[in-house]
C-alpha cells in the first residue's frame, strides 16, 4: 500500500500497512471526506499484532501494578499535552462541539478514567486478594492476557479503543491492548496512539503494550477475537456487529464484554406529572437531544399515563423538540439507521408527533423526532416497539393504568438503565414499588427522578445490564475497580511456598492493599 | 406415562411425568439395572418448571438473605436426617464406597457447603455492596433469576444438581433452582429433592424454590438453557455436552458456568525426584487411583525429567499401579470413554507401561493404566496427548530438558489445576520460576508439592480455570462467597431515594455486612 496511507502501530513501530484497500473519514458537518487515508489491515498484519501482544503479555507477568500505574499517568499527561490537537481532530471527524463537549467534558473524563485506573492498579485492590491461613490457600485476580478493544463511534475520547474506559481497565489489569480504532475517527485514534508511544518510552514499558489498527474485514475481526492467544475482548457499538463478534469469541471460550444497544426506559408516575410536568419535559428534552441523542444511555422510551396529564407532557415535549436546534449526527450511517428505526416504529403503529424527516441541521442531520403509541398497542408487539432509534428521537407510550405500566415493564428487554419519576410527597410510592419490582432485574442502573444520560465515573456505577444491553449482567464498563475486574483471571495458590507468592498474597501487606483475610477485610499483615 | 414411573418435582408437587420414554440407573458393581424407573421429561413439563421458577423468582425479589440462609440450614438438617438412606442409595447407584467416601467425606462436605452458603447469604457480604456518597450511587449484586443446575456423575452428593455447590450458591444468591439430576443416580437426587421439599415447608419458602427433572432430550436441554426466563446455568460434566449447552446459552446471552474436562498437569522437578522419588510415587498413585480416578482434578498428565530418575519414577508408579486394587467405575459409559481415551493416546504414540485392559475389579472396571511418551513426541502433537482419559490412568511425559518442560507447559490447554514438585532445599527454584511463568495463566489453581485431588471448600479456592476447563476464567465453582457471585447480577442505584434502597445499601449497616464505602471496606454505618 502506498506511502500516502497512514501506517498502523505494530509492536512500537509505525508500519506501512500491507492492506490493499483503504478508507477515509468524513466530516459530518461539511459532508466531505477528510484528507487522511487509512488502511484496512489484512490478516498477516493482525496476526503480527497478536504475536507481539502475546509475547508482551508473557513478559509482563507478575509485574507490580505500580508499573502500569506509572504508564497510565504518563499517558494521561501526554494526552493533556495534545488536548488542542485532539479536540480539533475529533471535532473534524465527529462534528461534536469542541466546547464544552470535547475539550471541557470528554477529554477530562478520559484522563480522569486513566488516572483512576492507575490508582487502582497501584493499590492492587482490584485484584480481590483472599487469604485463608487455615487451609493455606490464597487467591487473587491476575492479568487475563492480550485484550482487543473495539471503540464506538459516539465517544471519540472516553470510549476510544486506545484511550477509553475498556483500554484503561485492560492496562490496569496488566494486559497489552490491541486497539481497533473506529473508522469514523481514525485520526483521533492515531493521535492517542502517538501519545501512548511517548508514554511507553518515558515509563520504559514494552513496545507492544499498545498497538493500533483501524479496520479489518468482518471475517478477520471474528478471527481476531477467537484467536487462542487473546485473553479477552471489549466491544462498544452496534448490536449486529457486536453479536457477530460475540458468537466468534464464545466459540473459542474467550470472555467478550459488550456494550450494545439500549433504549433506557423512563417511567413517569402520575403524581410527578401533576407536581412538575414542565420541569420533567425540560429534563427529558435536554437529556434526549444532548449530543444529538447519540448516547448509549439516551432515553429512547418513555412510559407516561394516558389522559390529560400524559397528553400535556407529550405536547410540551413536542413543543420543545420543534423549537430546539437540530444537531449534527456522527455519520451518514447513523442517520440512515436512525431513519430506519423511526420508520420501523411508525410502520408498527406509532404515530409521529413531531419531526420525522432528514435534514434541518448542519450537515448530516435529522429532525428532532417524537413518536407516541398507546400502551395497548405497545403490548401487542413489544419487541418491535423496542427497536432502537439511535439519535435525537424518542417513543412515548401512553399507558391506561398502573397495571399496564407494569406489563410494559415486564415486556422490556435488558437495558443499561431504567428511570422512575415520582412525586416528592410519597403519593406515587405504591405505584413505584410495582414498577421497581418489574424493572429492577431488567436494567443495570436504576435511577430516581433523573434522566439516564449522565454516567458518573463512580465505583458504584453500573454501565452494564442484562442481555442484549451487554453479554453478561455481572459486569460494568465504567467505574473502578469493577471495570478492571473484567480483564483479570482468578488465580488460586494452594500450598505455594511463601517466597513464591505474588507480593499481594504474601503475609506482609505490600502497601495499603485491602485484602480479605480469613473472612475479614483488612490492610494488616497476616501474622 | 404409567404410575410405576417415578414422578418429577414441579412447583412443589410430585407429578406424574407426561414423558413417553424412561430409563433406569445401573448398579455398576452388579452391572444390573436398578428397579426404579425414571422419566425423560418432555418440553411441556420443562416449560411448566420454568414458568413456576420465574414466578417464584419474581416473588422473592428483595427478600433478605436470612430467609435463604434459614432454608439452606433446614435443608442441611433434613439431609443429615436421611444420611443412611442417601448413602445406601448412592452406593447402589454409583458403586462408590459407603465409608469413608460417601458417608464420612462427601455427605459432610455437602452439608458443610450448604451451611457455608447459608452463612454468606445471612451476612450478605457476597453482594459486594459499594457506596459512593459523593455521587449518591450505590451498587450490589442481586439475584440473577432462575438457575438450572446440571450435576455430574462423579459426585452424587457434593455436586448434585439438587444439593451440591452450584445449587447452594444459586439459592444463597436468592434464586430458585431447576435441578437436572444425573441419570446415573436419579434415586439419590430424588431423596435430596424430598429433603428440600421438607425444608421448604418448614421454612415457609415458595414451593418452586427447588424443582427436579431427571432427563431431557438434547434438544430440550438446549431449549431450557436458552429460555428467556432463565437467569443462569451451572453445568459440571463431560466436555461435549457442556459445549453444546454453552452454544445454546451463549446465543441467548445467558451466563453459563461450566466445569468441563481437565487433565491437571503435574510437573516434577529433578531435585524433588532425587530428594523424595518414592514418596512422590506414593502421593501420585494415591491421588490418581482415588475414587478410581473419577475426579475432575485427577492428575492425568505428569511431566518428569527423562533419564534414570524419571525412568525410576515411572517404574515405581507402574509397580504401585499393578499392585493396587482396581476400583469400580461409575458407569459403562465412563469405562468406554476411558478405554477410548487410552486407545487415542496409544495410537498417537504413547506406550503402555502397565494396565490397558477392561476388567480386573468388581463389576464395571478397567485396569489401573500407566502410559508414557517422550517430550519430543508430545510436542509433535500436543493436542492429542491432552486427550482426557477420565479414570484410573495417567500419561507420563519424559522431558529431555527444562526448556522442553517449559515448551510442554506452553502447549497446555486451560486446566483446573497445575502442580509443581520441587526440592525443599531450593535447588529447583530457578526451574520452578520458568515453569510457573508458563503454567500460571493456564490453570485456575497452582499447587506446590501437592497432588490436585483435594478441593478444599475455602474462600480462596479456585475450582475453575481457563477454557476449555470452564467457560470463563474469572469464576470458581467451589468456595464462598466467590461461587455465589456467579448467580448475581450487578445492580446500581443512582439517586434512588433512601427509603427505597435495599437494606444492604442504606446508610445504616443492617448487621455486620462488609461494604466498600467511598473506597474503604467497613462494617460501619454511613454518616
Amino acid at each position: 500500500m502506498s506511502g500516502s496511507v497512514q501506517p498502523v502501530l505494530l509492536n512500537g513501530q509505525w508500519t506501512i500497512s500491507q492492506g490493499t484497500s483503504s478508507f477515509q473519514a468524513v466530516n459530518p458537518v461539511t459532508e466531505q471526506a477528510l484528507p487522511d487515508v487509512f488502511p484496512v489491515s489484512p490478516w498477516n498484519e493482525i496476526d503480527s499484532a497478536i504475536a507481539a501482544a502475546a509475547a508482551t503479555s508473557h513478559e509482563m507477568r507478575g509485574w507490580p501494578g505500580s508499573r502500569f500505574a506509572a504508564f497510565l499517568e504518563a499517558y494521561a499527561a501526554e494526552i493533556d499535552a495534545r488536548a488542542e490537537l485532539l479536540t480539533d481532530t475529533a471535532h473534524a471527524e465527529t462534528g461534536l462541539p469542541k466546547s464544552p463537549r470535547l475539550k471541557d467534558a470528554e477529554l477530562p473524563r478520559t484522563t480522569n478514567q486513566l488516572r483512576q485506573a492507575a490508582n487502582s492498579a497501584r493499590t492492587e485492590s482490584w485484584r480481590n486478594p483472599v487469604i485463608d491461613t487455615a487451609a493455606n490457600i490464597r487467591s487473587m485476580l491476575g492479568a487475563i492476557g492480550p485484550v482487543v478493544v473495539f471503540g464506538p463511534n459516539n465517544f471519540p475520547f472516553a470510549y476510544n479503543g486506545a484511550a477509553g474506559g475498556d483500554f484503561a481497565s485492560a492496562i490496569a489489569a496488566g494486559n497489552p491492548v490491541i486497539a481497533k480504532g473506529h473508522p469514523c475517527h481514525p485520526a483521533t485514534s492515531r493521535i492517542f496512539a502517538e501519545a501512548a508511544v511517548a508514554a511507553i518510552r518515558s515509563t520504559n514499558m514494552p513496545a507492544a503494550l499498545v498497538q493500533l489498527i483501524y479496520r479489518t474485514s468482518h471475517e478477520d475481526g471474528a478471527r481476531l477475537v477467537s484467536d487462542h492467544r487473546i485473553g479477552a475482548i471489549g466491544y462498544t457499538g452496534a448490536r449486529q456487529t457486536g453479536l457477530k463478534l460475540k458468537a466468534a469469541a464464545d466459540t473459542a471460550g474467550k470472555p467478550i464484554y459488550l456494550e450494545l444497544s439500549s433504549i433506557n426506559p423512563v417511567f413517569i408516575m402520575s403524581g410527578a406529572l401533576r407536581e412538575r410536568g414542565a420541569s420533567v419535559a425540560d429534563e427529558f428534552t435536554s437529556s434526549c437531544l444532548m449530543a444529538t441523542g447519540q448516547f448509549c444511555t439516551n432515553p429512547g422510551l418513555v412510559i407516561v399515563p394516558s389522559g390529560e396529564a400524559g397528553d400535556a407532557l407529550v405536547g410540551a415535549v413536542a413543543d420543545r423538540f420543534s423549537k430546539a436546534p437540530i444537531g449534527t449526527m456522527l455519520a451518514e450511517g447513523v442517520r440512515k439507521s436512525f431513519s430506519t428505526g423511526i420508520r420501523t416504529l411508525i410502520d408498527a403503529g406509532a404515530s409521529l408527533v413531531t419531526g420525522g424527516h432528514s435534514g434541518g441541521g448542519k450537515g448530516i442531520s435529522f429532525q428532532n423526532t417524537l413518536l407516541k403509541v398507546s400502551g395497548r398497542q405497545f403490548l401487542v408487539n413489544p419487541e418491535v416497539f423496542q427497536t432502537e432509534a439511535f439519535g435525537n428521537g424518542s417513543l412515548f407510550v401512553q399507558a391506561d393504568s398502573i397495571d399496564q405500566m407494569v406489563e410494559i415493564a415486564e415486556a422490556l428487554e435488558g437495558n443499561l438503565t431504567g428511570s422512575i419519576y415520582s412525586d416528592t410527597a410519597g403519593g406515587d410510592d405504591g405505584d413505584y414499588a410495582l414498577i421497581e419490582k418489574a424493572l429492577r432485574t431488567r436494567v443495570g442502573r436504576l435511577l430516581n427522578d433523573k434522566m439516564p444520560t449522565g454516567v458518573a465515573v463512580s465505583a458504584a456505577m453500573n454501565h452494564g445490564g442484562p442481555y442484549p444491553a451487554t453479554g453478561h449482567p455481572g459486569f460494568t464498563a465504567v467505574g473502578v475497580p469493577a471495570s478492571i475486574v473484567r480483564f483479570g483471571m482468578l488465580q488460586s495458590y494452594d500450598a505455594v511456598r511463601a517466597h513464591r507468592l505474588p507480593l499481594v498474597l504474601q503475609n506482609k501487606n505490600p502497601g495499603n492493599v485491602w485484602r480479605r483475610v480469613n473472612g475479614e477485610w483488612t490492610m494488616a499483615d497476616v501474622t
